[in-house]
C-alpha cells in the first residue's frame, strides 16, 4: 500500500530540501503551504512551482489569519534586523518570532494528514542554524507527536503519525549538501525574510547570512537571485 | 498584577459556561472564536454577543479555511445524524468530527495568549459527554499544554501556560448547574448542530439531545428556541 506524507512546503531551501527527502524515501507527496499575511508572500508562488516541480500529488494552500495578530516583523511594519556578518545572530527569540506558528502549521498538516490518511508530516526545522525560535527546537517536536496522537483517529486507531525532522540537526552546508546529492535546483529557492519587489534576496537578513554560509561552506556560488 | 487569559469561545452552553467561570475567578477576558465555514454559522453572532454581555477585554474571531479539508458534517454537505433519544449516540468517533478541530482552535488561541501576555487558556471540552472526538480526552488536553510550554516564549521564559478545561469531567446536568449558579443566561445559547435558518435548534442531534437531558434533570426548561 502506498504510504502518504504531508509535507510543510514554505518554498524555502530547507523546506525544499526535505520535500526532496520525503520524495526519495518513497512517499506519496501532499505539499502544505502558508499565506499569512507574511511580507514575503511570492513564497507561495515558489511553493506552488516548487510542488509541481516534484510531481506531488496534492498542494493545499491555507490563508491564515495571523496578520491579526500583528507582533511580528514577519507580519507586521517593523524593520526587519540586519547583521553585518553570521557570528552576528543572537541567540536571543528574534522579532522575526511569530506567535506559535509552527504550532498552527502543523495543527493544519495534522488535518490534512486525518483527511489524505497520511502518516506521517515531514517538517523543515533545524535546531542548529536555528535562530532562536523555540517551536524549532527537537522537544517541541517529540511533544507536537505525542499531542498528535491523542488528538486525531489515527492515534485512535493504532496507525500513529509521526513527525519527521529531518533536518532537525544538519548545518545549513549539510542540508545543502543533500540536497545538491538529491538535485534540488536551489535557485527556485529564496530564504529572504526582506526580499525586493522583484524578490530578489537583501543578503542581510539572518535567513539570508545563514544561506550564503552554507552554500560557501560547499565551495559553491548561491544560485539564487540578491539585491 | 492582572492575569489575563485567553477563552475558546463557540457561543454554545459549555463555552459560556466557560466563559462565566472565567470571569468568576477574576481573570482578565480574551475570548476567541472561529468561522470556519461550518454550516452553523450564525454561532458567530451568538459568540459575539455573549462576549459583550461578559464584558471581555478583547475578542478575536479568526477565519479557517478548514472548509477545504471537506470531510466532515460540520463542515461539508453530509446529513447530520439523527438519534431518537440520547441513548442511541454511539461511543464511535461520529461523522461530525472535523479533523484536529481543538488542536487548530487551541493553537491559534496559543498564539493569542503569547500576544495578549496570558498563561491561562480556557476550554470547554466534555470527557463524559465527549461523542467520540479524539481531541476532547483528559489525556490530549494534558499533552496539548506540555507541547505548547516547548512552542513558546513564555514556556521558555518561565512563565508556563495552563490549559484548563474546567468542565473535562462534569455531565451536561452539573455544566449547567453550575452556570446557573454563575448566572449564566442560556437563551442566549444554543448547542445544535443542525438547525434552521432562523437558528432554531433541531432538537434531535446529539447536541441537542445532550443538552435537553442537562436541563431535563436540573429540573429546568431549556430556554433556548427549539423548532
Amino acid at each position: 500500500m502506498d504510504k502518504h506524507a504531508v509535507i510543510l512546503l514554505s518554498g524555502g531551501l530547507d523546506s525544499t530540501t526535505v520535500l526532496a527527502i520525503a520524495k526519495d524515501q518513497g512517499v506519496k507527496l501532499h505539499a502544505i503551504s502558508f499565506s499569512y499575511g507574511q511580507n514575503h508572500c511570492h513564497e507561495i508562488d515558489q511553493a506552488r512551482m516548487i510542488a509541481k516541480t516534484f510531481s506531488v500529488e496534492s498542494h493545499t494552500v491555507i490563508e491564515l489569519g495571523l496578520a491579526a495578530f500583528g507582533e511580528s516583523a514577519l507580519t507586521a511594519d517593523i524593520p526587519v534586523p540586519k547583521h553585518g556578518n553570521v557570528d552576528e545572530i543572537g541567540q536571543d527569540i528574534p522579532v522575526t518570532y511569530v506567535p506559535a506558528r509552527n504550532t498552527i502549521f502543523l495543527s493544519y498538516a495534522l488535518a490534512l494528514a486525518e483527511v489524505k490518511r497520511a502518516n506521517a508530516i515531514y517538517i523543515g526545522v533545524n535546531a542548529l542554524d536555528y535562530s532562536g525560535y523555540p517551536d524549532c527546537r527537537p522537544e517541541y517536536i517529540v511533544a507536537f507527536e505525542k499531542m498528535a496522537n491523542y488528538a486525531t483517529k489515527a492515534g485512535v486507531t493504532g496507525s500513529p503519525i509521526q513527525i519527521i525532522a529531518p533536518l532537525q540537526h544538519l548545518t545549513k552546508a549539510e542540508i545543502i549538501a543533500q540536497g545538491i546529492e538529491l538535485g534540488v535546483d536551489y535557485s527556485m529557492t529564496t530564504s529572504c525574510y526582506d526580499p525586493n519587489q522583484q524578490n530578489h534576496a537583501c543578503g542581510g537578513c539572518d535567513a539570508c547570512l545563514l544561506r550564503l554560509r552554507g552554500f560557501a561552506e560547499n565551495g559553491i556560488k548561491d544560485p539564487t537571485r540578491y539585491q
